[in-house]
């Protein structure tokens, strides 16, 4: 057994982290913690701390930890064939099952899905499928991605350009070119206060018209989006959003693409944010939720329209030139059968629903008449406490203040994990989809105390 | 159970396949195999075929089929935490582990290791910490990165247009404007048949040279290659050819990534190629072997030179701006500790490099004087025969004729996995590094068999 001290130190020495601040966490002056367990929604580090993980990981661990009947599914696959490729029409039994299991719980108009690793590599997969569509159309200038500002899409090349983050430009020389940003749904942050939801939703709808109309319709490939705004601060749409920007998208030829990577398998209380809000999406970007991140496996999935013109392409031209060495890997697929059964004999995506709509309402009683609370907003598993300097004026803190970052401190030194979401003052929640209404308490209790510790 | 018949129509009605024709597999034209189990260089298939893999899955199932240690590692890490995420300075026990291991065994001047998914996303990231290593030097036109054709380095939209394979640009408007491509230190197919290996090393890298003054050198960031050349026809460099190259890098200041996806971890009888071919790399991509394709996982390895920016840049900015949620993944990273391990243990490096030769040169034997045989080439456990329909003037047969494919099908039908590289009528090599002479004699009589039957 290594002693805590040397892994550490191997840790600071070696390993490069994702979204870290590299000098500070080489030098010894960054956090570091080493996670060695987990059950329910409780993970345990190797300073014997127990937390309350109110994020599920990155928004991924919907069924909880520990759930052996995935860590056996794993182990048996990995046992009896842990790797095949799917290149040229080969499977495996496990592949097969999840692409079955999927196609039978997503939207009726959809018509196959390809598999990949994570929700980035999904939306490279997506605009791949895009650029390819509108070549085989006879439509080559057809090629921009309409993205909004604050989406998250992703954090490589291409998908960190969809994402609408200032972390995720700077220094980066993102966005490239193929990609515009449209107006957030964001309401809370609209300009003009005296607008109604519905109001709001025509404005980005007129928003995104003058977009395509200044950029020219023929010049538009695809929109990209959320159904409920993820790491862009937890923003459900405004009433009417979504049906205002399709008729935009059907008026234009412009492809929906549904980034579910956060909302797929159940988090909003139904299996798929696009049912849940009525979208007809062409493509559905998967990732997370599928196999509750117990092992890599993402997807996009394609919808009729769009498959009818890949097989044309494919028959005119051959081989569809892409692939992911791990596309559809079995032990991924493994984990994606055992997760989604465990979602349906736990009863998950009704669980996210009225625990959500509990978790809501008690944030909402206990921190929703205090002066820096803005807002208490969220749907199904997805919970988020947006903090202000003045509610009557909706005025920020300075950024420098850091006081979102200050309260999930104060969370976590009280056992609760949130996240301070970027570009804001948010505290974001979104617990596996198994909490309890006794857990939800929990992290309300703690939100509220840390909340009153940091700004009175 | 379910029968192969089900399966096989699940397979053609919910699955698309990377690399595939669409089409002609949801008709069921195309052919389909689902893979049920493997041991050694073997796998077997749901229709009771047992075939001796000479491919190594896609190059990657290096140290073969069916290792339990491996799938007990992985069952381990499922029961003890499957996943916690990497970001902000979090760490499992495995991921920290193998963080080490990898740096114990790169180049000395390396620094960190990120960890990713597949050899693609590994190369994305490469990419983004070139253009913010430049940025933060102030050198924000520095950006474009040279690949050579014929190179792999991916699949993605940026990685694709690395990749310098028509498949992959084709119908995708690739290459992106940022990437441009150099000759392939292709030999065999040099234009000039008088020229000797160094001269054709130096007729590359003054090729390079002027790519770059045209260019301008202060708008080039990096080089992008493979140390042996693989998905594009398995040609190791001439004589010279890396020493010649890295003098012109050095001299315009710009970096050399080493696409090590297929060449890391012993496949060419050294644990890296670039110490096999004394390269200096800034950046080395891995996948593939870290884990003998068991579970996902692939890394970018910094140099210090690089990293020394990498922290500069986030103590004046903050935090890097990237990462996937399943960075580092426990699983991934258990099944790398446990491959790593079992590559020393079963002295599988070595084993490469002396069965490797043997391969070669049986292969030689049994059809180097054959009429359409150009070539028999390779280095460690990487072999090709390149077929033409004329060896004195190295003329080729026309593609459609797919003589390369026929080979290949030839050689599945006496039960023997090779792949058909593309462009060109190349039969390729690859297998698990355990490979026995008795399983090369096996592959070499069923390659001159198949050979005979197609060509005569
Ligand atoms: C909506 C959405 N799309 C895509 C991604 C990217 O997924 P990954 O981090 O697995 O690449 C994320 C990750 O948080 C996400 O929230
Ligand atoms: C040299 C090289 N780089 C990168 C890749 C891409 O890796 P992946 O398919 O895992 O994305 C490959 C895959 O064959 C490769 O051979």
């Amino acid at each position: 057994m290594l002693t805590n001290d040397e892994l550490a130190k191997w840790d600071r020495e070696n390993f490069m982290h994702p979204s870290t601040n590299l000098g500070q966490f080489a030098r010894g002056e960054g956090s570091q913690r080493i996670i060695t367990g987990g059950d329910g929604v409780h993970i345990t580090d190797r300073d014997g701390n127990r937390l309350l993980d109110g994020f599920a990981g990155l928004y991924c661990v919907n069924v909880g930890y520990g759930r052996t009947e995935i860590a056996d599914a794993i182990a048996r696959q990995a046992h009896e064939l842990a790797y095949y490729h799917a290149y040229a029409g080969h499977g495996s039994e496990a592949s097969i099952t999840l692409a079955k299991m999927v196609m039978d719980r997503a939207p009726d108009h959809m018509a196959r899905v390809y598999f990949g690793l994570g929700g980035s590599d999904a939306n490279e997969t997506n605009v791949k499928l895009i650029w390819y569509y509108n070549n085989i159309r006879g439509l080559p200038r057809k090629k921009k991605i309409i993205s909004r500002w604050r989406g998250y899409h992703g954090s490589g090349l291409m998908t960190g350009s969809l994402t609408g983050l200032e972390l995720f430009h700077k220094k980066f020389d993102l966005p490239l070119a193929q990609v515009i940003h449209t107006e957030a749904p964001y309401y809370f942050r609209r300009k003009d206060a005296e607008l109604s939801e519905e109001d709001f939703s025509a404005h980005c709808a007129a928003e995104l018209e003058k977009l395509i109309q200044r950029e020219g319709a023929d010049t538009i490939a695809a929109f990209i989006g959320e159904p409920v705004l993820g790491t862009g601060g937890i923003v459900p749409p405004p009433k009417g959003y979504w049906d205002a920007i399709q008729q935009v998208l059907t008026r234009h030829d412009i492809l929906l693409v549904a980034d579910e990577v956060v909302t797929g398998f159940g988090r909003l209380g139904s299996m798929f944010g696009s049912a849940h809000y009525g979208l007809k999406p062409d493509l559905i970007t998967i990732a997370k939720g599928l196999t509750s991140a117990y092992a890599p496996l993402s997807g996009s999935i394609v919808g009729q329209r769009m498959w009818d013109v890949l097989m044309q392409g494919t028959d005119e031209y051959g081989v569809l030139g892409h692939g992911w060495t791990y596309s559809a890997h079995p032990i991924g697929a493994a984990a994606g059968i055992a997760n989604l059964n465990l979602i349906d004999s736990l009863g998950l995506v009704e669980n996210a629903g009225t625990v959500g709509a509990y978790l809501q309402k008690q944030m909402k009683n206990a921190i929703g008449d205090h002066a820096n609370v803005g807002e208490v907003r969220g749907e199904g598993m997805l919970c988020a406490a947006e903090l202000v300097k003045d509610r009557d004026s909706r005025s920020f803190f300075d950024p420098s203040e850091g006081i979102g970052g200050k309260v999930v401190a104060a969370m976590l030194r009280r056992g609760v994990i949130a996240r301070a979401m970027p570009q804001g003052d948010i505290v974001g929640l979104a617990p596996p989809l198994c909490l309890t209404t006794a857990e939800a308490d929990t992290i309300v209790g703690v939100t509220a105390e840390s909340l009153r510790e940091v700004c009175g």
